[in-house]
């Protein structure tokens, strides 16, 4: 079998995503598992191999069908226009918000025809994107408005690592995700929560290749402390796990999220179901911040992404942390792998 | 000088309190440190040390002033009733609430006279507590109005450890803590905050002995985003960080609080300061689970607790973790130590 064409799109150019891309260019793993190719500006994508000194040539294809990748050759397929590289580094621009959504819409659409196996996406800055008139909170809206599906969701993934006890790495799932935190209670449901439950099952079961446990967070304090903290635990939650536990699923909880966090580091879990963005975040990051990779879970296509931002305090100084970016293309590479199983 | 005289409250009998006051009690450390006594029923007492088989007698005083402690001697003063000795383990009962209360309540008298110098408290059941009818959260805001006071917090400390850069440990203050998520934007105000970074100063400048670095959280995901998710952060937050800066502490933020986290576990900062309970507590049980200390600050007395709660689903069956127990006393005999420094 041929190695998956992955496309990763450059994101902002302002940020560090152009200079991830071509940091970890010279990965042989990244070329051991798959075939890539870049989605952005061959002019960017220039300045950031010369930033790095990186012994590899840019160089533009029409169509990601013509991508003949190699440890020397970035190959470049052009989707924006090209005042994007007039744009200043580091500085919030309309024009790189279009370029990157320019881009990113071009590769999920060959995902979605098949012409690619999967997409990796780097950083692009929301302030940015809604200068260019496209409002969403995140890439990840914007991929399921692209893919027309409603159920879907943001995973935050350690593949297995010295920091965690699980073989699988570790998964958390976020019912709620881009928005104000005094927001999320309007936004939680137990058809929510189930829906997120079986997102996670399935993913996990593609990594795992069996029925992962998933251990579901509380959204109060001492997961509401019998009541005295708050009810979401008795109304909306405890309902869906015990729907997903019929269901079939190996659900459990929900259990506070401090501790329900170190049962997960120590092995008892290989996902959880988070109820809001930083109930997520907080764990992984302390537990893998460079190594975090973002699944887009519920689209048809496979997408993964770096789990850090566009990082304006350090763009184009040669002080990006591209390990995050090999992560989220092998990850992407496994996913297909497993695709079907 | 003599060693500090430490009062254990016994907290709630039929949760891990007893058994974790027994379990740490032939640790050479504590008693190099400190004179610790109970308070609590000698019956109680007694069962827990019988059940991890600790070579020490429980000897009943009537006041804290005739305390002789030693690793073969366990000082008890009664100040519950008798009832409590007859209430199940491991189950939400009125006696043991009540018992609870009577024994902090003492213990906290103690302390307020210079009676003792610290107490150091094992962890009570809050819905036993409502039962026996007395209406607090917690042990922090019950202590709170004992003393008297407005301006108080509850701090999660670790000390210098292996997972921790920092030399002075690091402590998270939270600036509200035991409430459903939904009623934390109500409390948070730019005073509040202003007050739980003053708290953070004076505790942390006593352990490190110079001004500590104070990262300050934000409440939404991303730290706002910019204001595209919430406004406390510009609202709320960065006016407190900025009338605490300009007052003299070194106070910085707000900062989104997945990567704040990671900054201060790599010695970026001394203290953070969080909005909310969770926000806190799933760093610290990742960075330290047992050996995790709760701190009250703003109180005119030293008083220390473990960083976990009852634990029915362990309580006495030998089970229990004990360091937590020998943290929490070694913290409080710290800060005897360096008061008025």
């Amino acid at each position: 079998m041929s190695k998956p064409l992955i496309a990763l799109t450059m994101g902002d150019a302002a940020g560090v995503g152009p200079e991830v891309i071509a940091g970890c260019w010279p990965s042989r793993e990244i070329h051991d598992l798959c075939r890539p190719l870049v989605v952005g500006h061959p002019e960017i994508v220039r300045r950031a191999v010369a930033l790095w000194n990186i012994p590899a040539e840019v160089r533009e294809i029409a169509e990601p069908e013509e991508a003949a990748p190699s440890r020397g050759v970035i190959p470049v397929v052009k989707r924006c226009a090209d005042d994007v590289a007039a744009a200043p580094p580091a500085m919030i621009d309309a024009r790189c918000g279009q370029a990157a959504y320019d881009c990113l819409n071009a590769a999920a659409v060959w995902a979605l025809d098949g012409r690619i196996d999967a997409l990796t996406t780097a950083p692009l800055h929301k302030a940015a994107l809604h200068l260019a008139g496209h409002h969403y909170p995140g890439h990840t809206e914007l991929l399921a408005e692209l893919c027309g599906v409603r159920d879907f969701a943001m995973m935050l993934y350690l593949g297995p690592q010295p920091t965690l006890a699980g073989a699988a790495g570790l998964g958390v799932i976020h019912v709620t995700l881009h928005m104000a935190l005094r927001d999320v209670f309007a936004h939680l449901t137990t058809p929510e929560v189930i829906a997120k439950i079986r997102l996670a099952h399935e993913v996990m079961r593609r990594i795992k290749g069996e029925a992962p446990r998933i251990g579901v967070a509380a959204l109060n304090p001492h997961g509401g402390e019998s009541g005295l903290f708050g009810d979401e635990e008795t109304r909306i939650i405890a309902p869906a796990v015990i729907a997903a536990h019929e269901a079939g699923y190996e659900a459990h909880g929900p259990f506070p999220i401090d501790t329900l966090m170190v049962r997960a580091r120590d092995g008892e879990f290989d996902a959880v179901v988070a109820m809001y963005h930083d109930q997520g975040h907080i764990a992984m990051k302390l537990l893998g911040m460079h190594r975090a990779v973002n699944v887009t879970l519920g689209l048809p296509i496979v997408r993964t992404s770096v789990a850090h931002g566009t990082a304006f305090d350090l763009a184009w100084r040669r002080k990006a942390e591209t390990s995050s970016m090999v992560e989220a293309i092998r990850t992407a590479a496994l996913l297909v792998d497993r695709r079907g199983k």
